[in-house]
């Protein structure tokens, strides 16, 4: 397959502003049930492969599970410090949860799993979040043996419409990418 | 006036990080007409003067304004890179803009158009926002004089409820602070 044609000034943005591990942190916007807009800074893990996809992990019992249940598109803000530049990524959002018995989309969550460390899955077994704390419940668990904890699911992205604004220059630069009709991407240079 | 309780942690965030300007700069998600979320980078000005409420400027063709119109409600995430804490702030959108007559709204608008740069007063006369960008349209223009360009207007966030999440700590600390039905802010601490 050929890719999308914002994925290369996004690799080119990652590549540049590799140094910084925050360069992987890009804000997920969705809206709640009651229509309003949740946003909260995600990690970017990888694309998931031959696709422009964007994947992410969560935990099934965080609040943004109910909102994209409710309503299934995010926007994507991701702002490159080093480069000074901003990729806004609006599509559709999916999830892959234990329930899921697709083999490929199980493979995906196994293969995500697998990345994190004992840290990293530790948080799995944590109480639910967003609940109040109690002191008990952060217990090391042990968590030697695949698969997956059942809280554990991936979260997935396909952009349709990206926009990318270079703040160096001046004027700006800002080009804007979207999907026609026949799902080919267009893209033009727009007013910053 | 006494300031909400997080103006504290999150003041304490701005100074700890002051030395990145990007420290300045989080992401404000709305919603669009159509109930999809938007998400882009704002940079913060101020608190208004004796009040909780957060000041950006924004361009009044820019999308964000119409989705205001339809959802006076966003929600604000900030990442804070040195200090590795986010702030999540949700609450009501407000605009002052040139149809404004209110005295202490006009004095607002004019302190901040006040605060820019030739540069940053230079884009509010540039061509339209997100529209397909042509060569000419981008010559200097002079903006030695006040008043405000009509296209300038003032973003005010007025928190209802904010996350502060730090991810330093095993496990993290979150805690939760809202308004009761007294407006009185209250707090907690949450699971991560």
């Amino acid at each position: 397959m050929s890719f999308a044609p914002w994925r290369s000034p996004l690799a080119r943005a990652l590549h540049r502003n590799r140094s910084k591990a925050y360069s992987r942190y890009p804000q997920l916007a969705t809206v709640d049930a009651g229509g309003r807009p949740a946003n909260r800074t995600v990690v970017f893990r990888d694309f998931l492969p031959d696709t422009d996809n964007l994947l992410f992990i969560t935990d099934v019992r965080s609040a943004k599970v109910p909102q994209i249940a409710h309503q299934p598109y995010g926007e994507l803000c991701w702002y490159f410090t080093k480069t000074r530049e901003q990729f806004r990524l609006g599509g559709h959002l999916s999830l892959i949860t234990a329930q899921d018995d697709d083999p490929a989309a199980e493979q995906t969550r196994r293969d995500l799993w697998e990345t994190l460390s004992a840290n990293g899955r530790q948080q799995f077994a944590w109480p639910e979040p967003g609940q109040p704390r109690t002191v008990p419940g952060y217990e090391p668990f042990d968590l030697d043996t695949s698969p997956p904890l059942p809280t554990f699911a991936v979260l997935i992205l396909a952009p349709e419409r990206v926009d990318h604004l270079e703040l160096r220059g001046d004027p700006q630069n800002r080009h804007q990418y979207w999907q026609d009709s026949d799902h080919n991407w267009r893209s033009q240079a727009i007013n910053p």
